[in-house]
Parts: C-alpha cells; structure tokens; sequence
C-alpha cells in the first residue's frame, strides 16, 4: 500500500472518530437519551446531570469527569472486574509510553539515516518512490551487518524489562485490589458457601440432600449451617417463565386498556389477541382473563412441579453453607475424601453467574468434554487459516476488479478506489472476526465449568490463540503458513525465520490496522449510536410498560470476552513491531490512552456488570501479555539474524528468563486469585449475617418460595427427614 | 557367553544360595545371635523363641511364620511403610505370575519350533552351536515377517492390561491401608501439628514466636494450641554431644574398674586416660574424675547456650500446633497468606524425622537449590556412561588376559575361566553401583526438603532413572549409546530401533545378571553374615557397657532409597524381556518371590523403621512401573518393527493408554497421599490428648527441659510477652 492511501484511511478514519465524538457530546446531553448514556447510573438511582452543573454539556466534560474518577468509583460503579480491565489497559499503555520515550528519538534517527532501501532500490533499479517514508524509518532500511543494529538489538532488551517491571507491579496492585475488596466486612452470599460436586449415590433409604447434610455435619460439627441440593429444575423453570410471561402481557395489555379509554369512549375497548400460532389464527379472547385464567391454571401446576423436583429430582451435587466466612474458605481448599473422585468441593460461584446444568456433571465426564472441546478449539484455530487467506487474497483491489468486472465503474474513480485500497483488507478482517466468540462461548460453557465468569475467561483464553495465531501470523505469512505448518513440526525455527523475512513487509498494514480499530472502533463505542437507534425505535413501536423500557436500554456488561482478546492482539502487533517499525509505538498508546479513558467512562456510566469474580481475569491478561513478549522475543532474534548480525544471539537468553519471570509471579501471586487466603477472610463480618437470606439467595427463581420464613419447609422438602442445623 | 557357563553361573549361584540358607538357619537358632536375627522382636520386648517350639529349629520354620504372618503383624512390626514395600513386591510378582501362565506356554513353542537362527547360521556357515538353547527359544529364533509374531504382538498387549490391572487394584489397597492407619485414634503428634516457613521478619519489638502466635490465633481462634519456632542450636546440640560423651565414657571407666577389682586386688585400679590427641598424649587422668569435672562445666554452658539459643537464634520456620487432629489437617491444606512467598503452611513430618537446617531455607532459595540438584544430577546420571562402558569393555575376560598378563597362569585354567567369564560383568557392575546411593541421599537433602522419609523418596527416584539410564541402556547399547543420545536429540525414534537391535543380544546376559542378584543377594540378605561378624567382633573386643551392646546390634531400617530402585531395575529388565526371552519370568518370579518371603521375614524379625511416612512410597514405586512399562512398550515397537512385521503399528496405542492410565490414577488416588484428607481424621481422638507431650516431642534433644512442667517456660524463652493460649 502506498502512502497516499495510508495517510488518507489515518486522515478519514480521525474525521470520523472526531464526528463521532461530537454526536456522542450532544446526544449525551440531551435527557432523552439519558437511560442510552447513564443506564448504570441510572440503575444507582442516581441523576446523570446532578452536581455536575453545565460542565457536562462541553464536549469535555466527559472526559474531565472520568480523568477525575479514582479507582474506588470504578470499583463501586463497576466492580473489581472492571477495575482490574483498565488496570489492564493502563499498564500496557505504561509499557508502550517507557518503551516508546526510549525507542522514537533513538531508533528512527538511526534507522532513517541509513540507506538499504536506496541502495537495493538502485540495485534493482526501481524508481525509489515505490517506497515509503515510513519504510525509510523503519529496521529494513538498515544496512546488513551494520553496527546499527546494536541500537535495536538493546532495543529489545529495554522492551523486555520495561514490560517485566510493569507486570509485576501491576499483579502485586490487582492483588492487593482483590484483597481488598474480599476482606470488606459486607455479606457475600459465595463467602460462606462452597460448592460440592461428585456426591456419591446415597442408600436407598435416604435422599441425596440427607447424605450431604450427615455428611458434612460429621466434618464440620461446630461450623457447617445447611446445605443444597442441586435440582434439575427444567420443567419446573418451563412452567415459570410462562406464568412470568402471562404476568407480563397482562401488564401490557393493562396499559393498553387504560390508553383506550378516551373522553369520547370512557369504557375503552379491551384488548384481545388470538391464542393461536403467533397470535394469527385461533379465536380471538380478551387478554386480560384469559391470561389470568391461564396463571390460575399454572400456579399449582408449578407448586406440584416444585414439590416433585425438590424431592426426586435431586443431582450428586450440592451446595453447603456455614456460618463462618473463613470455615467456608478453608473447607473449599481441603480435601474431603479419600477417593479423589467424591466429595469434590470448591469454592461457591455467585448465585447470579452458576450455570446449573454444569453442577451435576461428573468429574470424568468434565475431563472427557474438556479433551474434547480442546480438539475442537485446535482444528478451529488451524482451519480457520483458510477463508482468511481466501480472503486477505480477494481483497487486493486488483483481484476484485478482475473478479467482480462491474465494479470497475465504481473502483475506477480514484478517491474511492484509495479508500477501498487502504479499508478492504482491514474490514474484511474485522467483520470476519466478529462471526466467532458466540462460538468459543458455547465450547466453554460445554466443558462443565460452573460459574459464568469462568466460562468468560476460557472463552477469552481460547479467542486470543485464535487471533493471534490467525490475524497476526496469518495476515504476516498469509499463504506460506501452511507450508510453514509442516516446517514447524521438524524445525521449529523455521517459522521464526518465516515470521522475521514476513514481518517487516506488513508494518504498514497494521498500522492501518491499529488506527481504523481504535479511530472508528472507539468512536462507536462511545457514541453508542446503534443502543441509541434500537432503544428509541424500541420506546416509540414495543414498550408499553415500564419494564419494557427498562429491558429497553438494559445496558449488558463489557464482554470480557471479546474485547480483552482483541486488546491483545493489538498489544501482541504492537510489541512485535515497537523495534521493527518504531513508528507503531504512538498509534498503540493512542489505542491504549484513548481505550482506557473511554472504557472507564463507560464502565462508570454504562455498563453493569452482570457478575464479580474479584479480578480473577488478570492472571490470564498477565500470562498473555508474556506470550505476547515471547512471541515478540522469537521474532527479534530471526529478524536480526536475517540481518547477517553476529550478535544477535546476545537476545536468546531473553526467552528464558521471560519463562522463569512467568514462573516466579504464578508462583507468588496466582495462588491468592486460585484460592482464598484465610488472612483475607479472617475479619469476620461484623454482624452476624442473615443466614436465611444467603440460603435463599442460592435458590433458582422458578423454586424461591414466596415468604423468607418458607426456606425451612423448602429446605426439607429435599429430605426424608427433618435433619437442620439450629440456625444461628 | 555360551550355555556352559551360563548353567555354571546359575548352579553357582544356586548352591551359594542355599549353603547361606542353611548357614542362617543354623546361626539364627542359637541364642547368642538373637540380636542379630531378632533385633526388632528384642526391641519390641518379646522372646524371639517364645511360642513357638523347636519349629524355629527346623530349616522351614522361619518360612512358615512370615508366609503365616498377617498384613496387620507387618504394619505393627514394620509399619505401614514395611507394609507397602511387601505389597510392591507382591504386586510385581503377581504381574509376573499373570503374564507368564500366558506367555511361557505360548510362546516357547512358537518360538522355539522357528529356525530363524540356524537359517541366519548357514547362510553366513557358522557352526550352529555357538547359539544356545536359550537363544533358540527367544524372539531371536522367529523368522521375520512370520506370521507367529501375531503372538508376541498380542502379548505385548496381555502384559500390559494385566500390569494395569494389578496396578489399580494394588493402589487402591494401599490407599485403604493408609487410610486405615492413619485414622487409629491413637495420638500421633504430627497429626495436630503443622510445618509453617518463610515467616516474615516481625517488627523490631516482637519476636519471631510472638508474631507467629498473633497470626495464628488470628486465624485459627478456636483451635490454635501453641507455637514452637525453629531455632538454630548446632552450638547448643554439639555441647550436649559432648556431655554425652563425656557420660558415656565415665559409664564405661566404671565397668571397667568394677572388673578389675579382682580378689587379689580388691581396691581395683581406676582408668585413666591422656587429654591429648586419641588419647595419646598429654597428661594422663582419672577417666571418671575428670569427665565428671567436664560435665559440670558444660552444663551451666549448655544452659546459658539453651537461653540464648531460644531467644537469639530463631529462624523463621515455626512448628504450630492445633487442639485437634482435623484443624491441622484442614490448615496445613489452606492458603494462609495472600502473598505466596509467605507463611507457607504444610504438614509437619514426624519429629523424629525432621531434617532441622533445612526447614529455614526460603522458598526462593529452595527453588534454586532444586534446579541445581537436578542439574548434578543429570550429569551424573549421563556421564557415569563413560565408566560403566569402561568396565563393560574390560571385563571381556579375552581384553583382561591382554590388559594384565600375569593373570595367564589363574585364567587359563578353564573352571576358573568360567566361572570368571560367568561373572566379572555382573560383579563389576554390582560393585560399581553400590558408590552411588550416598551421593544421591546428601544431594537431596541439600534441595532443603524437610523430612526424612521425603529425601528418601527423593533419593529414590534420582537413583531409579540413573539405573535404568545407566545399566539397562548402558550395558544394552554399551558404547554406542553416545551416538544415540545424538540421535534421541534430531529424532526420538532413533533410541527406540538401537534398543531394539542390542536387546536381544545380551538376554542372557541379564538373565544371569538377575540370577546372581537374587540368589547371592538375597542369600547375604537373610543370612546377615556380615552384622554377624560385625556384632561378635564389637562385643568381644569394643563393647563395655549395655549401651555400647545395643548399639553394636542396632538393626536399622529397610533402606528404601537403595531397595526399591534396584528391584525396580530388575522389574525393568524383566518386563522388556519378557516377550523377547520369555524364560526370564521365571526368573523374574523368582525374584520377586523369594525377596517377597524374606524381606517379610526381615520386616518381621531385623529391621525397625526409623520412620513412617504412611506408605507415601506408592506413588513413586506406582509411576516408576509405569515409567519401566512405557519402556517395555515403546521397545517391542521397535523389536517387532525390526522383524520387518507389517501390523507392529498396532502396538503404538498401548503408549498413550499407559499415560492415560498414569493421569487417571494420579488423579484418582494421589491427593489422598499429599494431603490429609478430612474423612481420615474426624474421628477425634477419644481422650483428650496429652498437648504438652505433643509439644515436647518436637524439642529438639539438645534443647529439651528435664521436666514436662517445664514446657512453658521453654515456650516462654522464646517470646518475649508471655502469650500463651490456655492449654486444654
């Protein structure tokens, strides 16, 4: 791609990002759509314009407003999750700024200055113009065996440590935040549970629910409370959501009425609908009785089904409570019994983020589903290699013209056909990106994990292989790769070479790359137009009530997901190429300055969080951003190689001690996020908690019983006899 | 070697054997020997003789007591630990058993009707007798591509599933044995201690000890005992050594002025001995006088030393204590602190086995030591190649005539000749690899591992891949070994068809190997000729008082470090033979027969553990079958792939079943062996435990009061406010 088109998509791409902007600016300013820009405020019960005076209405304000929020606001409006993101974000973009203030003033001199690309140019006699100034800047135009290359090769070694300090005080920081947030004094429902898996078949004589109770009661005499019993509650959750649903039509069909009734026809008119298929055909009824008649039909159809699913439909796994926050933590890390594959017992996942289905599934059955799905996960990774380069191959303009003739009237015009030439590729690779996560999502939830959070972190871990492996290497090696595959096998420097000989030729891609993501990608993001559009179209043709409006502008959670994975992969290109082509380092603090300030304005006014896992996400981001290093650290040593200097063995050692620095902080750091310290659960809460509610809290909607007193006579209707605690 | 001297060898052997039988028959029967045929029986206070008349006399009598002998008498004799050795030999026997009722009728014949061997002779006209019987009843003898492989490739098979099989079976026995010993209610002072390291440095103001109470009573408020903190008291242990000593020697002065004061002489004449050098020089003294002039100078030392040492030399290990034997198992499995590299709790190992100086390394350092010790001991174990490859090329008696020829006169007669030829290798190697267990034993303890029975394992496992590396493919691949291990490093593949080729070639070769090891060893072994001589020398000439008696018959435990290695060679060898040379399972059974019977017999009778690990043994003697049975398979891949035998392929998945069936295992049964876990010790023990003698029995000797009252003084030394937990 030539410079023109370069400067063009970087130029385009700012104005839209500017336009963007601004509309967010004014939209957001405008109270209707508050509930699109401040629902988690909103959610607080707090007013988005309160004390914030006309300050909001400039196009800073926003931005002066999340500067200014200290990381305890986040935590409160957010999470730990969302905190430990931007503390995510904001260290990659310290690693970038200590890297770039070194590499820009020394290496772009010393690359520029140099003329291997004149000179080769001369040799094959080309026109120099055919390449650009950024190529003029960057590693290729130094000159073979030039002493040169010992500014790059330190390069490296600086990069390296500068991302060594920052990791590590940036796990020790994530972990103090975890710790702090766990020792807070309020009452978590998780805390004082634990979770109990593979429960043996107990005699016939008694239920599942009595064997856990005896059980547990005979190992933790003085502190085990009462315990759950894992239901399979399908039919019974089938039969509650119909009832909801009914609850919700009357609603509506309430507000309806109510319109209808007009000065001119003050009795109004009484909706009907047909019961038919969609409503379309069978005979019409009045809404309102007949979906009453239909909750009085379901009521004790439920209550019977409630009955019938505490009692015989019971699973082998439970979940056991105790009155004390630090007997949970220590029994969740002990083992229980003498036969490895019983009695397996972890820590409770929130009530909000357990999938129940995964509970009662064995711990063999678990084993064999994860082989599985890691099969899966690999062929995907691999195979997915042939659309992109189907793709990377199509969108040359070149091949288009040829291959779609009547676009030539179209692509012939210049202005467009720059823009084409530098957006194509780049589109086609982020549309064709978007089709996966909903993918890797369901193979994580199929391997039997059973918190949500969980189920995001292996979803995330399985999506940044993928990326990585996909768009970097595949875009850098396009087609070679697959011949590269073989090479792999016997000689795994091949691909380094590979990598080395490729990299240099794909700069420019992806700083294109980098800056359409985070010009347009942010603008998006922040300007919300598509929730905005849905919200009001929405409003004005479906809700009726408010709840409707309420799921209107539901604002979801960030998406973990996705979103770290894709900031990885621009960390990943972005540390490859900081020595390579220099020029990189500004477009990814720009990438990482602007993520982070946008993503803590939306973390403090849009999203909530759907689930808290304490930070339980970094050690994962701090494992990839190593992989990303040693990606980075391969590559250098092929690159420099390549450029036939004798030193550049002196970067070898870097790879070891990025596995030994890997090593040191999991050792010293993960086990607090794997486990729960007792140092951190020992202030036991101040009060003593209400038990009861931390009971129910556990208890799926379609079997919660009315009243908070009813939890004794729901408890023991899962066993044959009355076996509780004397609650305290 | 040829079939003569092979025969020679065994009959050799054979009748050594049963000479050293007899031998121990005779000698153990008379009762000045008791101590040393009936050291653990005296110990445990019974009469050797008692109950059992003269069938003791009789040559079988000991036969019929171990093999009448109960699981439970070994556990009370030996301990569990005794107990799961026998069971690793009887397991092994019986996978030995299973396989040979299938392979020796199956396939002697199909080998031995071949004529591959006599074929391979004419062709290249040799005379057919320099192949012997055994070579003709081997795979050797099958012609390649003969259908009849079909047999042994199934066999392969049939080994495996039964070693599989046996192997479940045996884990889950000693699983249960384990469990079963550990849940006695008898009070086992580990059991209600934990092992706590790298406790931070306190502040200036507080002791180690007083921090080390805070923090644990914070965290373990009902349960908590008391604390003892590790301190360093070489100073104070050598002084104690000393008045020791100096007790011991008057002890002795005394009996010996008691014998002197004979009728003529009635006042005796008192001992004396010089100060100086060995008692050479100086001054000559009244032994008893100046000794008791030592000890009361050294007492008030020792005291002043004890002050110090408990209040100044605290290191930051401690040993805390709990009220309860399932609060120490619960804590010793939780994460205490949120950093890892501190507090680090783990089960405290028995205090008669703890390894002091070891238990105050840091976690860090730790680890480094670790990485240097493998490092040693990689070279060790691949280097030792160059000294073995030496013997085995000497000892071809021809290169010993050459080498020193005045031997001439004794090698050419030919019985001696023989004889040699039958074992110069086999004693070369045996005698070889005696030097090694020392070396291995000090180096793991230098990776600061806390307890006994741990460096054993250690120890043991270590010595397991150097005998295997070394003797088994060393003496199999002699000298080309090192170009192989070239090869293992471009392509693994390479190993596998070198083994293949050199193992048919020295079958016989182990087969004697084998023969000499259990007839001669085990010989020596019951017979106990050389504690025999030792003893009576001692006591004729050394021993004054009773003391000095014991300790010359002391017994000492089983030694597994050197034990199970070795018997794991020989299971090595034996499995990799057993379809190449079939006739090596009866060897084999033999093997593990007799060193069945008379290790039972020692555990009975000699040895007295002076540890218990609660048979954490298993798992390293279950992998290293394992270990030994991938061996097996991946060589018959490569035997029957040399035999040019189209479906040898088949055999390939057996390799992946045995990794599958080691990671199910592990899973299964190991955490029961790494931690404890809460099923085995809730059963409380009845009475409440005497803590102050739990406390006691972690003081180390040197630093033990006289008193058990004074046990809180001791702990008070160490603290400097009184904070003492009140002892139920």
């Amino acid at each position: 791609m030539d410079i023109a088109s370069f400067v063009t998509s970087l130029v385009t791409s700012f104005v839209i990002f500017v336009v963007l902007v601004l509309v967010f600016t004014w939209l957001s300013s405008r109270p209707g759509n508050a509930p699109v820009y401040y629902p988690s405020v909103l959610l607080r019960g707090m007013d988005p314009w309160e004390g914030r005076g006309r300050g909001t209405r400039s196009p800073v304000g926003w931005l002066r407003q999340a500067l200014s929020a200290s990381e305890g606001d986040v935590v409160a409006a957010g999470g730990v999750d969302a905190a430990v993101y931007l503390v995510f974000l904001s260290s990659v973009l310290s690693i970038l700024v200590f890297s770039g203030v070194v590499l820009l003033p020394v290496l772009l001199p010393v690359a520029g200055t140099d003329h291997a690309l004149e000179t080769a140019a001369l040799n094959s006699d080309k026109a120099p113009q055919n390449f650009t100034q950024l190529e003029r800047l960057a590693l290729g135009n130094v000159r073979v065996k030039s002493l040169r290359l010992w500014a790059f090769l330190l390069a490296v070694y600086w990069v390296s440590f500068v991302t060594y300090f920052v990791l590590w005080k940036s796990y020790k920081h994530v972990s103090n935040l975890r710790a702090a947030a766990r020792s807070t004094p309020d009452v978590k429902p998780e805390e004082f549970a634990v979770l109990v898996r593979d429960v043996p078949m107990p005699p016939p004589d008694q239920t599942i629910k009595d064997s856990v109770d005896s059980y547990f009661r005979a190992l933790h005499p003085d502190t085990f409370y009462r315990s759950m019993v894992v239901t399979d509650h399908k039919k019974a959750d089938k039969i509650y959501q119909e009832i909801e649903g009914h609850k919700q039509k009357i609603a509506r069909a309430e507000v309806v009425y109510a319109e209808s009734k007009t000065a001119s026809k003050p009795e109004g008119t009484k909706p009907m609908h047909r019961i038919g298929f969609l409503g379309l055909i069978g005979k019409k009824v009045d809404t309102i009785e007949y979906c009453n008649d239909q909750i009085k039909e379901l009521v004790p159809k439920l209550e019977a089904e409630q009955k019938t699913t505490l009692r015989d439909k019971q699973k082998q796994a439970a979940i056991v409570f105790f009155n004390r926050r630090s007997a949970a933590a220590s029994a969740s890390q002990t083992l229980h019994a003498q036969m490895f594959d019983r009695w397996i017992v972890e820590q409770a996942p929130e009530p909000r983020q357990i999938i129940w289905p995964n509970l009662c599934k064995k711990v063999y059955e678990r084993q064999i589903r994860q082989v599985v799905v890691y099969g899966i996960v690999f062929l995907t990774v691999v195979f997915y290699m042939v659309p992109i380069t189907a793709i990377s191959a199509l969108t040359t303009l070149e091949k288009l013209r040829e291959k779609l003739p009547f676009l030539k009237v179209v692509v012939d015009q210049p202005e467009i056909k720059t823009v084409l030439q530098a957006y194509l590729p780049q589109l086609a690779l982020i549309v064709f990106l978007a089709l996966l996560p909903s993918l890797l999502m369901f193979l994580s939830k199929s391997e039997g994990i059973p918190s949500q959070s969980h189920t995001v972190r292996a979803a995330a871990g399985k999506y940044f292989y993928f990326i990585v492996f996909n768009v970097f290497l595949g875009v850098t090696i396009t087609s070679t790769l697959f011949k590269s595959l073989t090479t792999i096998i016997d000689n795994p420097t091949g691909i380094v070479n590979m990598l080395a000989n490729s990299l240099p030729g794909s700069a420019t891609f992806f700083l294109t790359f980098v800056a359409l993501k985070f010009f347009v990608g942010y603008g998006l993001e922040l300007s919300r137009l598509v929730p905005l559009i849905i919200f009001h179209l929405k409003r004005k043709y479906l809700c009726k009530t408010e709840d409707d409006v309420r799921a209107a502008w539901a604002p979801g959670d960030l998406g973990y997901n996705t979103r770290v994975p894709n900031d990885m992969l621009i960390v990943t290109i972005v540390l490859c190429y900081s020595v390579i082509a220099p020029l990189i380092i500004p477009f990814g603090v720009a990438y990482f300055a602007l993520g982070w300030i946008i993503a803590k304005n939306q973390v403090l006014r849009v999203y909530v969080p759907s689930y808290e896992s304490y930070g339980r996400m970094w050690p994962h981001m701090h494992t990839r951003i190593i992989a990303a290093l040693l990606i980075y650290q391969t590559t250098m040593v092929g690159v420099i190689l390549l450029k036939q200097f004798l030193y550049s063995p002196i970067l070898v050692p870097l790879i070891p001690i990025s596995f030994i620095f890997a090593y040191i902080t999991h050792m010293r750091f993960y086990p607090a996020f794997a486990k729960t310290p007792l140092e951190v659960v020992q202030h036991d809460v101040k009060e003593t908690p209400n038990m009861d509610a931390i009971y129910t809290a556990y208890i799926p909607a379609c079997l919660r019983p009315e009243k908070l007193e009813d939890v004794d006579i729901f408890e023991d209707a899962q066993s044959h006899t009355t076996s509780r605690a004397p609650s305290i």
